[in-house]
């Protein structure tokens, strides 16, 4: 084989076209072309995520083991492959199928928000100086300040050196009328000719493991002008964190690789906003930020290594304050970007901004926050003391380690009723045909199961259920959901014993975190005034089934509030109030952290969770009826 | 002549080798190769200073008007050119004659120092840090600043984003024991593995319009390391600042042009210091850098055009930080450049830094500070009020618009005594064959002269005294210093009418400065405690002669005090004391300026003091005795 011979490929449905060294995988070609595609490995063979779909089987190099493992023999003579073990030998067309792809995803980007009075900690403010005469001589920087002082307490002010530069012209060419944004009441970062005061713009940024959403904000009003989502580009690095720590940890490259992969995205969501509503990027003068204290590091580019080792230490917990070319986050070159602080390695920014939009820390009620996802964040406690933790409550729930998993794109099966003759009944995302389950599809399923009686309370299915749905596969028990004439894929969608014990463990988790915080405060369920759902998973739980499962402690349905995403909520709130953002510095410095690993008393209480709804039922009272019944 | 065709230059005695376009300058040949070369005008062939000789005449293109001008037969015969006229159309040979290169000026790079008690606003802090475990996962920066609480009071400390990104492995590699530079007791500007507190350097930098000097200084004890000294390169863009602004005015390409110049020479210094003491420059954690209020703009990049318009604005004069990184300073990265705050347009950080080093502020009795240079500035007063003015002395002092004039270098002039028969003694810079006449030399001139009654009061040559060194050349009437036979260029080194008034325009602009800020502050010579003569030239002037011409107020001779280069010595105190620093600051905004050209009394007594020593005597009563036998 000759070296640095080249290939074609055809990527269809983009009709991307693409050239790449002979022998290189499929998996690094999209990489490098920044074309989309899952994988939770990072390309190791291990997940069977990346499949791809190849038109003559001949172009590409031999079947490996991890494909006949990951791949069945229909799924093969249909020229499924996996990316990651193909290397291309001839020119090809290779298609993405839509269940490997990352476009397409119901993304949660709304959260509920309060009314907060906007009090930003930038200003904008336009100014008439006087002219200079051989009797007023003052140089233009003084001159500035001490109009602004008339108009404002400013204390120590100072100017950006990059503003500094343009100030003799500005003033010169605005006949001395100018506009002047000052941040945080210290700092002058820019200086505009003539009145600009209303183009006042700033962002708000949550970067999750898996989507980063963005709001444009007007900060004269508060009012969100345009919200953008993308998948966090890392995805093509790993699903979980773990796998992109890793990745960045080999070497100071990686970890600029995806620091720009983030910093790339901001940028794109901030080009797509500003071109929608025809705004000058430089009029964004401030960027709140947050994220899992992970993306807080990658995206600074701050080494994460540290955080995935044991005892789990970040950098940094306070907030972070970094002018914008630093970053190459393009608003205006000397706006700042405001990184909110963040409570531990496993709590961070996202789960402090989740607090503030919750406003639980306002009210001296016991309230209970839980943020749904590959990390459960969870807060107990009011105003006077709270206390938080982190469950590594996995990614079933987004789909993963499920056998027909996904998340909740097109075509996710979201909603499951079943009734006594074991008959099914389903929603999907956008109403398409079914393509696979997502987390609010399982709760409903093992709920479900579990009042039916298929799968007892260790969650074990019960084989002498009559009913054609159950059947065995490959020496496992699975029940059918959906039919192969009724899916995308033709082929059916089932729920196996291992499905089902993977939601046993992450409900688990969930639930083991409230315990023990509940123990720690010495707080039963009744002394909760409120439990806050939040995350991008949670609008869609049936909160009915998730009590039924054990997956939230008992109380009163009416007691439960779904609040979307409040990370992003809560990064709007810093952005436009002064108040809150201090609100965010006090949440990180006063909310204990608990670290469930070195609770005594979190394997026993783990265990106890994995049943169905728990092994103490006087947990759940108010499922005692139905048990009894059941 | 054909386009593009190359030439190749030999430039002696530097041995070095250009190659040009045909047809190109010489002048824009040694500006853009780096080759030192005179010039006050910049290249339009008004100064005749850019003199060079070459071997064949016929290499070159003809002689311009301007050449007739400045050169002289002789000269002419003996291969003079001026660089400017001089366009190169064959390959050559062209000397750079002493007379015009940059290199080998005696360079004042000392001043007088007082004793300061070290108290640098960097503070380096040996730390060792507990170690994380579960029970104590404190993120590294909350670690690193508990203790550094510990050791010394940190109200808000922050952490440059570029340090923070070190930290984890920092700390990681130095088995958590590490040491911390924080600046202005507020920003972590370094963390070290291990012990370094000992390896803890600063930088004093003045930058002149003409030299550069630059102090490495130990910030633990205060002691200066090791002075270096540069012409400042932007002679090669002009002697005078004016013809520098009009260049940086010109397009934003030539302020950056005339601002890397000045970045590159800091540079320059910084490694050859560092070379020599073998110092890692990364070690160096601030740079206090003064100069006037020109050298300031076009250090930082900022405009300087207004500044040069009436009512001649700067942009700014307070203190300004900038991190090094961002002027491609070459400390550490994270450190800081300090540009002490100005006066006005033309009263710089440099005579700031006068104020300071001289201690005129820190005494209620009232002194005199004189820094003379091209542009002189005057402070009369105390601690109680001050008031400052600066005057267009010209450049006549450095040896400018003086027929033979030259500054202190090598070969210079600097002492003359002349007898009853009007015979000649002189001293040399070095001791070496006379080349032309310097500031000191011009001052003892015009003071011998008068004694000697060959000028009168009006400083007019009286053509009748017998002597053969007075004769006229071409229509005018000069006096011979040293005669050909004496020189290193075997041509007569003369004073001409011309010269003398010269420096009857540049001592009565000094002297009418002073007389101006006494008459406004309503105080007679004897209330004067002090007269402190600054600047690189002072210290080479006989003060009894600079009385004699009128160039100070007539005060006893014990009270004048040469303080030399107090400009580098106010950096360095503002360097190693943050009281010091916090005193200029006050300076910067108490001393009040008083615009010469504004005051109504300015042009009658200017006039009045181009007299020698001046039109009234009642204001050199010390000279009475000696002016009435005269």
């Amino acid at each position: 084989m000759a070296l640095h011979e080249n290939v074609k490929i055809l990527f269809e449905p983009e009709a991307r076209k693409v050239q790449v060294p002979k022998g290189t995988t499929v998996f690094q070609t999209v990489k490098d072309a920044g074309i989309s595609l899952r994988s939770e490995c990072g390309g190791k063979g291990l997940c069977g995520k990346c499949r791809i779909i190849i038109k003559k089987p001949e172009d590409l190099s031999e079947l490996t083991e991890p494909e006949k493992k990951h791949l069945s023999k229909s799924e093969i003579e249909h020229g499924y492959r996996l990316a990651c073990q193909t290397k291309v030998l001839k020119d090809t067309v290779i298609i993405i199928p839509p269940e490997s792809s990352l476009e397409f995803r119901k993304i949660q980007t709304a959260g509920i928000e309060r009314f907060l009075e906007p009090k930003p900690t930038v200003k904008k403010i336009y100014a008439v100086l006087p002219k200079p005469t051989l009797h007023d001589i003052r140089p233009d920087y003084e001159r500035l300040i001490d109009v602004l002082s008339q108009i404002s307490k400013f204390d120590n002010v100072e100017i950006d050196y990059d503003v500094l530069k343009r100030l003799p012209s500005v003033l010169r060419h605005s006949n001395f009328k100018t506009t002047v944004t000052i941040w945080g009441g210290r700092k002058i970062i820019s200086v505009e000719i003539g009145d600009t005061s209303k183009e006042f713009f700033g962002l708000a940024i949550d970067i999750g493991t898996s989507k980063i959403v963005g709001y444009l904000v007007d900060l004269a009003t508060g009012e969100t002008l345009d919200v953008e989502s993308l998948e966090n580009p890392q995805l093509a690095y790993g699903e979980d964190i773990i796998t992109r720590i890793t990745f960045a940890t080999a070497n100071s490259e990686n970890l600029r690789t995806l620091q720009n992969l983030l910093v790339d995205a901001v940028n794109k969501i901030i080009n797509e906003m500003c071109g929608r509503r025809k705004i000058d990027s430089n009029k964004i003068y401030e960027v709140v930020v947050v994220g899992n204290t992970a993306m807080h590091h990658l995206f600074l580019g701050i080494q994460p290594k540290h955080m995935a080792l044991s005892p789990f230490t970040p950098a940094i917990k306070k907030q972070i304050n970094v002018k914008a070319c630093e970053l190459s986050i393009n608003i205006n070159p000397s706006g700042i970007i405001t990184v909110l602080p963040v409570i531990a390695g496993f709590v961070g920014a996202d789960a402090v901004a989740d607090v503030l939009a919750s406003g639980i820390c306002d009210s001296e009620d016991v309230s209970l926050l839980i943020d749904i996802g590959t990390n459960t964040e969870i807060f107990l406690g009011g105003s006077k003391d709270m206390l938080s933790c982190s469950c590594a409550s996995g990614p079933a729930f987004e789909g993963f380690h499920i056998k027909h998993g996904m998340k909740a794109v097109t075509g996710a099966i979201e909603k499951v009723r079943m009734n006594s003759n074991f008959e099914v009944e389903y929603e999907t995302v956008g109403n398409e045909k079914p393509a696979g389950l997502c987390g609010s599809a399982m709760i409903d399923i093992v709920a479900e199961m579990f009042k039916h009686k298929i799968i007892d309370s260790r969650g074990k299915i019960n084989h002498d259920i009559k009913t054609r749905r159950l059947r065995e596969r490959n020496g496992e028990v699975e029940f059918v959901i959906a039919w192969g004439h009724e899916t995308k894929t033709r082929e059916e969608i089932t729920v196996t014993q291992k499905d089902i014990r993977e939601i046993q463990l992450a409900k688990a988790a969930i639930y083991t975190g409230c315990s023990i915080l509940m123990r720690r405060k010495k707080l039963k369920e009744k002394a909760i005034n409120k439990v806050f759902i939040a995350g991008a998973f949670g609008n869609y739980i049936n909160p009915e089934n998730a009590k039924i499962i054990g997956l939230i402690p008992d109380v009163p349905m009416e007691k439960v509030e779904f609040i979307g995403n409040a990370a992003i909520v809560g990064a709007k709130m810093a952005l436009i109030s002064e108040d809150a953002r201090k609100k965010a510095d006090k949440i990180s410095k006063k909310v204990r952290y608990l670290e469930l690993a070195a609770d005594p008393n979190f394997n026993e209480e783990f265990l106890k969770a994995t049943l169905i709804p728990h092994q103490d039922l006087n947990k759940f009272p108010s499922l005692m009826r139905f048990l009894r019944s059941a």
